[in-house]
This record gives C-alpha cells, sequence and structure tokens, in this order.
C-alpha cells in the first residue's frame, strides 16, 4: 500500500499487484477504496491496500474553454429553449454522473455546428432542471415562453432542449396547449452528454434543427432513429413514448410510424403533415387541472384505490390489461361497482392499455363491456401519458363540463391515429 | 325498409339503397339498428330504415361437434391445465365478442394436433377465468395443481392454457412459487378465439406441447414468434411482458432474448437453460402477502399516494422515469423526504423503470442518488410486473424479514439477466 495524493478529476494509471488499471478518480463514498471510471464508461473501485503505486497521467482541469458565438449573416433565424437535462449537462468529475451545464456560453460552444446552421435569434432559459423534476407548471411556463416566438415572424421554428425522462410528457401537452400552430416546434434531447465520446447530443441538435427549418408546423420530438449516429426521427408529440432507459434511441413512435426522417442537411417526411404558415396566429391555451390521476393497474389491486383518487381528483386514466380491463365481475375483487359509484358521482375514468402497443377494445369481453357500461371512456390507441396529459386539460377546460366525453375522444393533436384500422376480434 | 325476421348469429346478405353487405348478425343495443359482423372482422350497425331487403345465406346453428378424445399408445405423457382464456373461448354469435367453451371435451376437440403429439395423463381446471380477474389466489392454486404433475414421474412436462391478460404477471409468480422446478411448466395462450380463422391457439398449443417434452426445467411462456403462422418463442417466466393488446405476437422478452424458438416437431434453445431431471423433487413454496402495490408514476404526481400505500401495505413497486427517477429535491414537491420517511417506518421501497427496457441505475442523476440514499432498492433490468411478483413473495417470508435488500437483489429465477453489462454513463 502506497500513500495516495490524488484529487478528484485526476486520470491515474495504477500498479496492482497483479495488474495495471487506468482511469479517472471519482470521489468515493468509502475512505479505503479508490473508485475510478475506466475509459469504457464502467465504474470500479480499488481497495487501498491492493494498489502498490501509481502515476498521474494527467490532472484535472476546471479551466473551461470559451468559445465566441457570432452571428453570421445570411443563416435562418430560429428560437431556442433551454431547460436543463443531460443535453445541457457535462460528465461530473466528482461523482461519475452528470451534472448541468451552468452557463448559455458553455452550452453553445458544444454545438458549433449548429451555429453554422441557424442564428439564434431568440434564446430562453424558462427554468433548467431534469425533467423527471417537472410538474404542469413547468409545461405551462414552457408553452407561453414558446408563444412569442411564434408570433415572431421572423423565426422559422423553435427548438426546445429538454431532459429524456418526461419528454414525452411535455410533448403531449405542448401539442394540446398550442393551438393553430404556425410554425415547427422542435423538442430535442440527449441520452449522453456532450462531453462523452457517445454523445448523442450533437446529431440530435442539428437534425432539430433541420426540422425547425421545415415547412412543418407540428410539435414534434427529434432524436437518434437508431443506436447509430447517423440520422434521426421526428416523431410525433402525442405519439411518443421513451421506452429505453439509456439507449439513444430511446424514444420509439407508438401506434404510428415516425413523422420523418431527419439528417443535418435534409428532412424526409412519411406521414401527412399541418403546413407551415408564419402569417397565421397560433393560441396558447393551457387550462389545466393537476386533478388527475394515472393507475397502472395490477393483479388483484384493490379498487380502494379509486376510493382516494376519488376524494381529490376529477379524473382518473387506468392503464388496464390487454384490450383495457381491470378486475371484472368474475374476480374476486370486481372494481366495476366502485368504478360505477365514481363514475356517478362525477369522478371521468377513462381506459387505456398498460400493453404499450395495440388500441383498447370494450366490445370483445365481458369485463370491458360493464366497464363501458358502468361510464368507461376507452381511449382507442391512445397512449397513457398523453390520456393523463388530456384529460387535464380537457377538464381544465370548465366550459368543456358537458362535453368531457366527446373532447376525449375527439381528435385534438394527432392523439389518435385515424387510418389504423380497429383490431377484428 | 322491409320488415325482418332474423335472429343472432343468422348470416344474411342485405340489399341496401346502393350496395349489397354480407355479415352474420348480433345482437343490437339499439333496435332500429342491425348489428353486423363483417368477414373482415368489423362489426357495422345498418339503419333498418336503410335496408331494401335481404336473404338468409346461413341459419344460426347451436349444434355443438363433438369429437371422441382417445389415449394413443406409445405417445409421450403430459399434464394439462385449462384456466380459462381466450385459449379456451369461442366467438359468441350474440354479442360479437367472446364466451369461455364450457365442456372439456369441446376444447380438446377444438386442439386435434394435440392429441397426435401426447397423452394427457392429468388433466386439470383449478378455475376458469379470463386473466384479467385473477389474483394471487389464483397463482397459489395453480402452483397447487402444478405439484402433482410435477412429483408425477411418468408425466414429460406440464401445459398451462391462460387467458393473456396477466399471463405474464402468473409466469412470473410460478416461477418464483416452484423452487427445484425439475420438468419444463409451459403457459400458453392464444389473443384470437379458436373458432376464428386467425386463431393463434392451434400453432401455440402445439408448441408448447414441444417445449413440455423438451429437456428444459423452466417456466416458460410460449406463444408466436411474429404475425406469421409458423413458429413459436418460447420466453422466460420472469423476463416477459405483454406488448401489444391484439397482435398474435403480443408477448416479448424483455431485457433478454428469446429462450428457444418451437416448432410443433422441433425446438431450437438459444440461451443456457436448467435441465430436465424427473427424478429430482420440485417444492412449491406459495407464501405470498397481498400487501404489495405497484405506482406508476406520473409528473408533478402528489407523493401522498405513498401515505395511502404505507398505511395499509408492506412494500411498493415503483415505475420511476427514465433511469428510475420521481421528483426529486430540484421540483414542486419532492418524493425524497416522504419516501424517506416511510421507509424509516418500515416500508419497503422498490425501484424500476416505465421505460420497459433498459435499467435503472442510481448512480447517474442526483435525484436517484438521494432515492438511493433513502434506501430505495434499484432493481436493474428487473421487469415492474416481474418486481410486484417478488415483492409479494420475499414479503411473504417471515424469516427473509432481515434481507428483503439481499433477496430482491438475489437472482431466484432468471429475473436478472447477469450478461448484460451495466449501461455505461
Amino acid at each position: 500500500m502506497v500513500d495516495v495524493d490524488y484529487k478528484p478529476g485526476d486520470v491515474l494509471r495504477f500498479r496492482l499487484a497483479l495488474e495495471e488499471m487506468e482511469g479517472t478518480v471519482l470521489e468515493s463514498p468509502d475512505n479505503e477504496i479508490v473508485l475510478i471510471k475506466l475509459s469504457s464508461g464502467y465504474n470500479i473501485g480499488l481497495k487501498k491496500e491492493n494498489i502498490l503505486g501509481y502515476e498521474i497521467i494527467k490532472k484535472y482541469s476546471t479551466q473551461q474553454k470559451h468559445v465566441e458565438i457570432k452571428q453570421k449573416e445570411g443563416l435562418p433565424k430560429i428560437g431556442l429553449i433551454i431547460t436543463g437535462g443531460t443535453i445541457a449537462s457535462k460528465a461530473s468529475q466528482a461523482t461519475g454522473g452528470v451534472k448541468p451545464i451552468t452557463d448559455v456560453n458553455e452550452f453553445l460552444s458544444f454545438y458549433p455546428e449548429l451555429l453554422n446552421m441557424v442564428n439564434i435569434k431568440s434564446l430562453e432559459i424558462p427554468f433548467k432542471m431534469f425533467s423527471e423534476n417537472m410538474s404542469s407548471e413547468h409545461w405551462i411556463k414552457l408553452a407561453q415562453t414558446i408563444k412569442p416566438m411564434l408570433d415572431d415572424k421572423e423565426i422559422e421554428g423553435v427548438i426546445v432542449s429538454h431532459g429524456t425522462d418526461t419528454l414525452h410528457y411535455t410533448a403531449a401537452a405542448l401539442s394540446f396547449f398550442i393551438n393553430g400552430i404556425n410554425k415547427p416546434v422542435v423538442l430535442t434531447y440527449s441520452q449522453r452528454s456532450i462531453d462523452r465520446a457517445s454523445s448523442d447530443a450533437n446529431l440530435n441538435l442539428q437534425c432539430a434543427a433541420r426540422a425547425a427549418l421545415s415547412d412543418a408546423a407540428e410539435v414534434m420530438l427529434v432524436g437518434h432513429a437508431s443506436i447509430n449516429d447517423d440520422y434521426c426521427f421526428a416523431l410525433r408529440g402525442t405519439k411518443v413514448k421513451k421506452m429505453h432507459s439509456s439507449r439513444r434511441d430511446a424514444f420509439k413512435p407508438i401506434n404510428t410510424g415516425p413523422l420523418a426522417k431527419v439528417w443535418p442537411n435534409r428532412i424526409e417526411f412519411m406521414q401527412k403533415y399541418k403546413k407551415k404558415d408564419v402569417n397565421s396566429m397560433s393560441e396558447i391555451d393551457t387550462a389545466y387541472t393537476d386533478k388527475v390521476a394515472l393507475i397502472k393497474y395490477y393483479p388483484g389491486q384493490s379498487p380502494d384505490i379509486l376510493d382516494f383518487y376519488a376524494l381529490k381528483y376529477k379524473g382518473v386514466v387506468i392503464e388496464g390489461t390487454g384490450l383495457g380491463h381491470v378486475q371484472g365481475n368474475e374476480g374476486l375483487q370486481s372494481w366495476i361497482p366502485i368504478i360505477k359509484k365514481h363514475i356517478r358521482s362525477g369522478l371521468v375514468v377513462c381506459i387505456t392499455s398498460q400493453t404499450t402497443f395495440g388500441r383498447v377494445d370494450p366490445y370483445v369481453y365481458s369485463t370491458a363491456r360493464d366497464m363501458l357500461d358502468a361510464g368507461c371512456i376507452f381511449l382507442e390507441d391512445m397512449l397513457p401519458e398523453t390520456a393523463l396529459v388530456k384529460l387535464g386539460f380537457v377538464l381544465g377546460h370548465y366550459g368543456w363540463k358537458k362535453y368531457v366525453k366527446e373532447k376525449m375522444l375527439e381528435n385534438l393533436s394527432g392523439e389518435f391515429q385515424p387510418e389504423l384500422p380497429i383490431n377484428p376480434v
């Protein structure tokens, strides 16, 4: 065992009893262990008593590079909104995790290609956080931040950089909040921070810029189409879900195909889309109630969860099993009478499926027929996440009180894929 | 408009003002509308006032065909357990939905190929229901029904026919309940009832028989590998999920590959598996508590849901976002202090991801590090559904009280895929 004199962020090569090992030192929770990150990305703990010696390969430097950002003549103008997330973060030498970039110049310095494609006419940071910490207040604030960019005729399109965790919920919210959208609103992200070799941020942001310059007036999510770093998909904001915790192509279109394939220098649309019209006006309608909940049903679940939500909530979205089921009258603890009771008292109960893909159908099995009779609203092929956001939006409009079912079943923003046939029994 | 004289189940050809249309009459909720199922599988409603005439193509008959079932010499013996579901159902002419087959002979008469492959030495019907109505009582009853078949050395393997809705929860439960499994236990299903041309039941059941005759002592789910009617996959009971509400290849392996490709006449294993040994004994351990719940987190969700469950429950599995997050200290309503409080009071809090694919990781972002510090158990690549069942199983063992975390992180039945690398940050 040797005396050790290093700091977090240093790159060391250790001589161990049997092998040599090289990596970046991280903050260690245990004084007897040196925690290092290998170039493979793995962390490994070395007992200090096993370390025979080491050499410092590179001292950690906290100095930041500074790149000057100039407006370039002749480039089209966009609006850029930074909200945080991994795309606005870098690896922390201290923890081996990632931490937010605090400076806009530093953010842009990581993305020089973007500034060769567009001029950023307007840059806003309404808040900065990882997206698991967001709630409807942030969706509303974001819509309000986008509004002046939609009104500005010089701005071709808007890019929003955002954490991945709840990006699909935000995409759905913006899809409902922006009424008569007149230009592209493009959400993008990264799964690996920009200072990592495997980062997906740069391609995503360039493709987002390409989509923002397109003629599609849609809320789109743009990111890696596959694990390769070659092109992106643009996905409709109401039909997209994060389907992998770490892959670069985490976002998948659900019950539909991609809206477009996007490269940094071109975009190929694969579906019909609404055409851009910068001369028309978009309205922002952020009426929303938080008194909505999402319940994923599991076998044997007690229906008393409905009693809990009915006390304070206006509506629930149930992720049922299969074609949209909960425990029916054949089971030991039927949900049907409890659902019926609460619907009679004014609770709105919407049904989606936990299978992710496919659509619910109340006409095949008796359980769902009973749920339909009780007043449940079966939401076809709508995603549970989109359904939750839509329910908060619909119930937030007091003027729609008499038409909740009609509104939930109306295709407000592409949340239903009407071209898909209803699955034959 | 003509006078109409038909009954549900009749096949009629209608003459309408502009077109002819042929289909099977269904029970209609509206007296003014004739509801028919077209051969495409779609239902359509015809206003009686638009019907100019019709002819009856085929009268509905309730007569059932009867096939005699003989034991054939020299065929290997299996155990068969029927629990209901679509695989034991047929289309109801009355509702256009499906209804259970009530007679075992009728069930077997639909599957003549099975009886050319195996002799059914033991046939049990412990209960008969669509699987959305099942709860842990049924998993326990099922394990108890399987036990004598595992003990019977003449029986090569066991087939369980089961509804699809919660089949993956049952598969996980049996994986944990059967200790030292000595022969194949094969769960199978269908997504379309057997009397439909598009039924997947026959191929699934034949492939299930082939898997039951294999040398793998595993709890497996066997069903269509694709929408084609050519071969099936055998999928590990703890790593499988229903991923489509209606497709025939609804079940997908999650965070692993298929265990085997299965045809009616052969099986090709694709992963390591436990070898069959009919001379060893399997034990059934059905200790289980229902006082466990699954919570799918959504943005802005109030942590008071934890107060609700902590009152009566011993443990919860949270489907967090991304790498396993809930709202952290950066958000408006952090879950961290509430989680900490309830864990201190004895609630077990396990973390999985709502992304379905990938694994949770508490070392990348501060929110998850805070959750880990609060005492959350991060369940790697385990499915939320499997995690819920495992938590009920682990907490059902009072002797394991001091080792809940160790047991939850021990690979009891293939619920972790150890070969998968931890995703580098």
